[in-house]
C-alpha cells in the first residue's frame, strides 16, 4: 500500500530522467526454482541445441534464449541512446480514473504507446535488430499480424540500416493499408503472405490461390526467407524468453519510479497474448516473489475468446501452425486454435511464453479472461477521463483494474494497483466503431472448439 | 547560437516537470506596435462588437478575442490538471537527424504529439471547452476536416462532461472513418455535412443532394447549431487571436527548456496554415523581437500550393467560404481559394491569422513555400533516423530546418534551429502511400487560380 506516499507529492506523470533508464534487462529465469522446460527440436523431440537455433536466430538472441542463469545482463549503449528517443516511459497516476470510480484505491499506469509503433514491441525491435547489426547480417525477416510487431521492427531496421523484410498475413495487407504504408515508409519490404517468393508461399497457393493467409504461414515464409537468404536471420516480437528479458525495461522502470515516492503495489495487472508485455511489466515483482521478499499479487488478463491460462493445457505444444518452429512446453489452446472470427480484441496467440506458464503452474501469478464486450467499455470509459485511447489489448488491464478498484471500493481498502498500458488504439477504430454502434458481436468459446484444439497437440 | 550550452549536458529530450507548464499564455499583441486590424461585421462592415460575438461564441472566448493590451492571462487551474495529462511536451534535441545531415548546426524541435489527438491542436480545444462549462452551457460546435480538430474537442467535452457536435466535411466523414470513430468514442456527435439538420444544410442538399461537403458549409452548419440552440456555442480551432494566445503554452514551454541550458535560439520555424501552431511556437520569441531584445529569425512554412503569405494579399477578407463570420485583415488567397485536389499535406485554410499576418507586414517574421514531394521526402528522412512520423504539416517546418541545418554546413555556422513537430501523421498514411509508390502528384498553382480567388476578395 502507498502508506508512505504523501499523495501530494507524486505529479500525474512520473517521468524518470534518461539517465535512469535500466543499465541492464532482468532476467526472472535466474531467480526461479522451477526453471522453464527446455524447448524441443520439432525433428528429434530432444531439447533444441544452440547450433540448431543459430540457423535461425542471431547469435546473441539464440544466448539471451537460453540463458537460464544470468540475473542481469547489460544493455548495450547503442540500444540505450535508442531506448532514450522514447523512453523513459511515464508511470501515470490515473487520478481522473480513480475518481471517477470513488475508490479508495491508487492505480497507477506504465504507458508504452509514446512512440510511433504504437506500442512496447518497440522495446524488443531495438535488441533484436542490433544484435544483427552487430554480427555483421544484411538483414532480417519476420511475420506481422495486424502489423504492431512489423512496425516496430521496421523503425529499429531504418536506424540500424538494415534490411527488413515483412510477411503481411495477406487479409491484413489488403484490409489495413495503413500499418503496411509505415512500415514502408520506414524502408521495410512488405510482402503479402502467402507470397510466390518463398517455396512454402508457393505451395499454399497452388493449393488455395484465394487464401487470406495466416499468421501461421507468414511464419513458415519469413523463415524460409531468412535461412535460404545469405546473411538473414529470422526474429519473433513475443513468446520467447528474450523477448520477455527485453521487454522488462518496462518493470524495471516500473520499479524506480515506483521505489522513487515509497509506493509499494498490491496487485500488478498485464495483458497476456504471447506475454511479452506482461512477462516484462512483472519481471522485477516476480522475482521478488520468487526470492521470497513480496506477496503483491500478479494478474494476467486474456481475452475469452482466446482463453490459454485459464482454459488451456500446460503441455509441450507447437509454438507455430507450420510446426517447424521448436517445441515448447507452456499453457496452450493447441496450435491449430483460432479464436472466432467475432474476436476484435488482440491476444491471438494459442500459446503462453514459457516463463509466464511456469510461473502460473507455481501459483505465483493468477489470471482472469474478460470478454470483449466489457473491454472496450472499459476503454472508452478510460479514453473519456484519462484521455489516451487505449489498444484493445491493453484495456484488457483496463478491465480488470476497474474491476479490482471497485472491489478496494467495497470493501474500502485503499490498495495500490499497477497495470500495463502497452499502446494505443489509433489502428483499432474499426473494431472501436463496431463497439460504438453496438455491433460488436461476442461469441462464447465452446467446449468443442477447445477439445478439437486439444486434440491437434503432440503426444505427450 | 548554443555557445554555453555544454552539448554533453543537454539531455535527448528536455523534459520540463509539471510545476514548469505556464502559469499564464502570454499575448503578442500587448506587445505590438501595429495592433492587428479589428475584426469586421460582415453586415455592417463595421468593427465587429463584444455584444454581437457573443452570440457566437463564448464570453470568456470573445474577451480574449478583442483583448491586445494584456500581456499575461492566467490559466486557470482546472485547465492546467487537463494540461498535466500531455504535457509538458518534450523539446527533443535531433541529434540522429543532426548526425544524418553532418551539420554543425544544433536542431531541436518541440513534439506535440504525445496525445491521442495527435497534434497541438489539444491545447486549444482544453481552454474553449472549459470556459463553455464555466459559463454554464450544455455544449457546443463546430465544424472539422479531416478530423484533427474534432478530435481534439471531443477529448476536451469528455472530459468536461460537455455535450460536442461535430460537422463533419461529409467526403471526410466516409473516406476517414478512424477519426469519426475516434470521436464517437469520446462521446461526440458527429454529423456528416451537409446535413438535414440544419437550414442551410438543407438548402445545399436541396441543391446538390450528392454534394461532398466542404469546411465551408460545415462551419455555417456548426454556427447554425449553435445560435439556434439554448445553451450552445460555436468554437473553432485555428485562425483566431485567442487560439494563438493558447497555444502561447508550446512556445513557452520551449522558451523555459532552452533557458533551462542557456540555449539561445537562432532560427525557429514552424509550419503555416491557419497559423495556431506558429503563432504559439514564436510567442514569446517574436515577443522578445517586438520589444527589441532579440535577432532570432521567425520562419512560417507553407505548403506551395496554399501560400497566403508568400502569394496571397493583405487585405480584409472573409473568414470563411460561407461568409458569415466576421471579416479580418490578413493575408489572404480569397475565401473561395481551394488548393489543386492533389494537395494531400494539410494547412488547406485560405488565409493566415491577423496577428501573423500583421508581424509578417511588419518584417518580423519570414515565410517560405514548399512542394508536397519535398515535405514528405523530408518526413521519411527525418521518421527514419528520429523515430516519429510526423504529420504531413509538421514535416513542412522539418524540410525547411533540414534547408537551414545543410545551409550552416555549407557556412560552417553552428546555429541553433528550434522548429515545431505539431503531430503525428497516423491518419495520413493514405498520402504517405501515396509517396512511398512515387504517385504523389503535384499540381502548381495557376496564376488564373491566384486571380481567380482574388477576385473574388470584398472590396477594400
Amino acid at each position: 500500500m502507498a502508506d508512505k506516499a504523501n499523495r501530494k507529492e507524486v505529479p500525474y506523470k512520473i517521468i524518470l530522467s534518461e539517465d535512469e533508464i535500466p543499465a541492464s534487462w532482468y532476467n526472472m529465469r535466474a531467480d526461479m526454482k522451477n526453471k522453464p522446460a527446455p524447448m524441443l527440436d520439432p525433428g528429434t523431440m530432444e531439447p533444441v541445441t544452440e547450433e540448431a537455433l543459430r540457423h535461425v536466430f542471431c547469435d546473441e538472441a539464440v544466448r539471451q534464449e537460453l540463458d537460464n542463469e544470468t540475473r542481469f545482463i547489460p544493455i548495450p549503449e547503442d540500444i540505450r541512446n535508442f531506448y532514450r528517443m522514447y523512453r523513459p516511459a511515464p508511470l501515470i497516476h490515473a487520478e481522473f480514473l480513480e475518481k471517477m470510480l470513488d475508490t479508495p484505491a491508487k492505480i497507477f499506469y506504465k504507458f508504452e504507446g509514446n512512440n510511433t509503433s504504437g506500442s512496447h514491441k518497440l522495446n524488443s525491435a531495438i535488441p533484436q535488430a542490433y544484435f544483427a547489426k552487430s554480427q555483421g547480417l544484411k538483414g532480417i525477416t519476420t511475420e506481422t499480424g495486424a502489423g504492431q510487431w512489423g512496425t516496430a521492427l521496421s523503425m529499429a531496421c531504418a536506424f540500424y540500416k538494415l534490411d527488413c523484410r515483412v510477411f503481411m498475413v495477406k487479409c491484413s495487407y489488403e484490409q489495413k493499408p495503413f500499418r503496411r504504408e509505415i512500415m514502408r515508409t520506414y524502408g521495410a519490404q512488405v510482402t503479402p503472405s502467402p507470397s510466390d517468393t518463398t517455396e512454402v508461399g508457393r505451395r499454399i497457393l497452388a493449393e488455395f490461390p484465394d487464401s487470406p493467409g495466416s499468421l501461421g504461414c507468414a511464419v513458415s515464409e519469413a523463415v524460409e526467407a531468412a535461412v535460404t537468404r545469405e546473411g538473414y536471420r529470422y526474429v519473433l516480437g513475443s513468446v520467447l524468453n528474450q523477448v520477455l528479458l527485453h521487454q522488462s525495461i518496462i518493470g524495471l522502470e516500473t520499479k524506480t519510479a515506483l521505489d522513487k515516492y515509497g509506493i509499494k503495489p498490491d496487485v500488478i495487472i498485464g495483458c497476456a497474448g504471447g506475454g511479452s508485455n506482461l512477462g516484462g511489466l512483472i519481471a522485477p515483482f516476480a522475482g521478488e516473489k520468487l526470492r521470497g521478499e513480496s506477496d503483491c499479487r500478479l494478474v494476467a488478463v486474456e481475452p475469452a475468446s482466446c482463453p490459454s491460462f485459464t482454459r488451456g493445457r500446460f503441455a509441450y505444444d507447437f509454438c507455430d501452425t507450420g510446426r517447424i518452429c521448436p517445441l515448447a512446453k507452456m499453457y496452450t489452446l493447441g496450435s491449430s486454435f483460432m479464436p472466432a472470427s467475432t474476436h476484435a480484441g488482440g491476444l491471438r496467440y494459442h500459446g503462453m511464453n514459457p516463463v509466464l506458464s511456469q510461473l502460473y503452474h507455481d501459483g505465483l501469478l493468477e489470471a482472469v479472461a474478460a470478454t470483449q464486450n466489457d473491454v472496450f467499455r472499459a476503454a472508452t470509459a478510460f479514453a473519456r477521463v484519462e484521455g489516451i485511447l487505449p489498444a484493445p489489448e491493453s484495456s484488457h488491464a483496463i478491465k480488470v483494474a476497474i474491476d479490482e478498484a471497485l472491489r478496494c471500493k467495497r470493501t474500502g481498502k485503499a490498495e495500490t494497483i499497477v497495470f500495463g498500458l502497452t499502446g494505443t488504439g489509433y489502428f483499432d477504430m474499426v473494431a472501436y466503431g463496431k463497439f460504438n454502434d453496438g455491433t460488436l458481436s461476442e461469441e462464447p468459446l465452446t467446449e468443442e472448439a477447445l477439445q478439437k484444439g486439444f486434440a491437434a497437440m503432440p503426444r505427450q
